[in-house]
């Protein structure tokens, strides 16, 4: 049995390989790659798919699965070997049952459908994008089809991002959080805004650099297992358990972007740093889910990189880089400044009380739309109208509506509802963080940021994909996703930010 | 047959993805990855080749190959199919005679090697390098032996550089060569010496990187399609027919490694960017050969960038931009100081008159290696000899000597020659542009090279590798490749430089 083991972690490590190798392609597609390569990319990066596609859905890996089943029970369920086995069985059997006709089908109608939504968004022109994403869905639900019998028609495409997660479970979830962040809105909504006018202006670019540099070592970013380079979307990529990279966008008429995409990246990469070097060239050796994933980036970008006690330490030293720029500014007003809050009409520029309010509107769409109890031509008005009851705002097109971003048109449906449960997640981590290590402010408000990471490493980090994300974080918490803890963030910080 | 040929063309297209992504990795290896990062490296770039090989040497490519040769034979023999399917066929047949265990012990006994060698070198220990040494020409031998009958032990590892070309062809042609080239050396040692001490000194690197850049672009270099970056040995990679990267070097305290080297891996460059697109994806989609690439590389390099003409144009605006180093050395004395001949200990520092010799010292060793006539325990003593034969001066230490640089250490062996038959090359080429472009001294010495641009295109490049080296060079200029133009130019040029 040892030996079909090993056949098949030779297998896979092929598989991770060629992976990573188009992970590395990816990469230098949005770094360094000259603009007339993109064809070429598109062939190589397709190749390699198609290769480790055809390898680890192949026969041999679902005859050593099957040898390997009574042999996985007989191990420690908590073994790498135990866990491995039954992701890797999890994995085939899902991906199986999916035609390569479909795959074709889908990978053929996102291309287009890019196409025309980039065009369709220009124009602000929803009607020309309309077919296109009337086929999506079409697709979309195809695509659960292989899946017969679910609870949920949308169970099987959010099961791609959230191993094990229902959407009974994020409804449910979704349904508790809602009404308290709405009413925290309100509240917020009724009192006097605080100035962030200092946020704007000239800032040297190498300048911002260098300080989000800076932080993200204090962080704990290893330099010699990971680069920084700039990219229009900022994004992290594992090209292996030693070279996890990030990306970073900064501005030069503006100080925030840049330092909270390099402290939010630097999070989702410390995460796919730490996993275990045991589960290298594994499909362990990564994050347990997106949602898991987002917890560790927005706990960096947030919880410490938008906190009171990490400006105590940096703002001193951001004050002395721009000295005319910041200068006269306090460090309340400071603090102010970056949490501001105030609804906007796109889930990448909400601050964190009105961040979440994106997601679920974006859910629910989704949702009506698998289910068929809403028409696409309907969708620009559905898409308004959850605006105003959920932000208070409408947009003043579709454009800047329901044509506001890249991810139906790439046909990504299923995912956006964990940027929100990461949110959760990182607070649920945070209150456990903050009881076994009391003095974690005090660590911060010193630019002490390792024995948060050592927590993070081994609570978190190094079983990698070894277990489903509910799971995990059951084991790390002793409780489900549970949105109380973030509410309980958020009522506390913005109460004492806006009187409340 | 058509859909048998657009069966080969499917695999042989997957091939050259698979290669051309090992290519991006291989250059982000030596130019951005973390340090860190280069264990998984190796497993992808190992990955990807081991699928790249299956793939071309499988018997399916064996069968359509087969199934093919009579239909190639009533094709257009240049017709791009008839070409594809020749050398094709011509590459299918030698790998599937080197067997995989020879690749294994050739890759792990290289690997080995490779670490010995670097610590025998900074050792100054030739001795404790001689058994890896000795192992990898015993296995280079036993490579030639998966090609006999062959005419000698030297030509099957030629061959892989040099398509068709024999060891006694090389030999005939250096034969020319060595006595006139030792002869001119001879002359010039008993000239007074040239000053170059002004390209010494303090030099701005991003000024350095920005005169090299205008220069390549004026060369016809396409930036949306290739780009610069720094490496510590320069080199150019090829990921696509439209993304063609090259590296350089910059010294602070130097002036010409980093601009001459941006000029000849330009050259390589745009050879390659310069293959018929039809022939994107195919083992057609590079250069005919090594030493066709050097000839393009140097003659960019040397007879562009060392030339009269050339500096007329640039080096106003050279002193332009180093005007303290430079403002005071005359045109023409700049122009000696670039041209300067001193005999060297290494290749990659060696000036044109000298540099043919490093080679054919290394090609009579190895051939006499392969041959059994020189045992690896004599090999210092050999290099020593040759040295003062040849150059007039002797290594102080093996380490500056025989164990000078990594191509044995990695086994590349038979391509040390393609340096010195890219000079000879490139002149007979040369001879035939002035010709074609008369006016082409006033071109360039207005910083004109499109014409030249264009008609190394229509004759050398947009082939890419259609022909045989040899082939190819006869089709251009009627004759084989002819050591006389190069003799012609270098006497010419030093005549005149050291007033022979």
């Amino acid at each position: 049995m040892q030996e079909k083991l090993n056949q098949l972690k030779a297998i896979l490590a092929e598989v991770y390989d060629l992976s990573s190798a188009a992970a590395l392609l990816g990469w230098d597609q949005q770094t360094y790659m000259p603009s007339a390569g993109a064809v070429g990319r598109g062939y190589q990066i397709g190749t390699l798919q198609k290769i480790a596609h055809n390898k680890f859905t192949s026969d041999q890996v679902g005859k050593l699965l099957e040898d390997l089943a009574t042999y996985q029970k007989q191990l420690d369920p908590d073994s790498d070997d135990a866990c491995l086995i039954r992701v890797t069985d999890r994995e085939y059997k899902k991906q199986t049952r999916v035609t390569s006709e479909w795959v074709e089908n889908f990978a053929r109608e996102t291309t287009i459908a890019h196409q025309v939504w980039e065009k369709a968004r220009s124009e602000n022109d929803f009607a020309s994008f309309k077919p296109n994403l009337e086929r999506i869905f079409e697709l979309r639900r195809e695509y659960s089809s292989f899946f017969i019998p679910y609870e949920h028609v949308y169970d099987p495409i959010l099961d791609d991002f959230e191993p094990g997660l229902k959407t009974s479970d994020v409804q449910e979830i979704f349904n508790a959080l809602r009404p308290q962040q709405v009413e925290l809105i309100k509240a917020i909504s009724e009192k006097p805004q605080v100035d962030d006018s200092f946020l704007k202006g000239a800032f040297d670019q190498s300048k911002q650099w260098d300080f989000g540099v800076s932080v993200i070592t204090d962080f704990g970013y290893e330099w010699n297992r990971g680069r920084q380079d700039r990219a229009a979307h900022p994004f992290t990529q594992t090209t292996g358990v030693d070279d996890v990279r990030i990306t970073t966008r900064i501005y030069p008429d503006e100080l925030t972007a840049g330092m909270f995409s390099s402290m939010h990246e630097s999070g989702h990469a410390l995460y796919e740093l730490g996993v275990d070097k045991a589960l290298a060239r594994t499909p362990l050796a990564t994050g347990a889910s997106l949602a898991m994933h987002e917890s560790q980036s927005r706990m960096y970008e947030n919880l410490v990189g938008r906190s009171m006690p990490f400006w105590e330490f940096y703002y001193p030293r951001l004050q002395d880089t721009f000295p005319s720029q910041l200068g006269n500014v306090s460090l309340e007003d400071f603090y102010r400044g970056i949490n501001k809050v105030e609804p906007t009409l796109i889930r990448v520029e909400a601050d964190e009380a009105t961040y979440n309010m994106h997601v679920m509107l974006r859910l629910e769409l989704e949702i009506a739309l698998m289910e068929g109890n809403l028409d696409v031509k309907d969708l620009p008005d559905a898409w308004n109208a959850k605006m105003v009851e959920f932000l208070g705002i409408i947009p003043p097109n579709d454009a800047d509506g329901v044509l506001q971003d890249v991810h139906w048109s790439s046909g990504l449906i299923g995912y956006f509802s964990t940027y929100a449960l990461g949110n959760l997640i990182s607070l649920q981590l945070w209150e456990l963080i903050q009881q076994d290590i009391p003095n974690l402010s005090d660590q911060i408000r010193k630019g002490q940021f390792g024995e948060l990471l050592d927590w993070l490493r081994r609570k978190v980090h190094r079983h990698g994909a070894k277990y489903e994300p509910q799971e995990l974080i059951k084991r790390i918490t002793g409780s489900k996703i549970d949105p109380e803890p973030y509410m309980r963030y958020l009522n506390s910080k913005f109460s004492q930010i806006y009187n409340l």
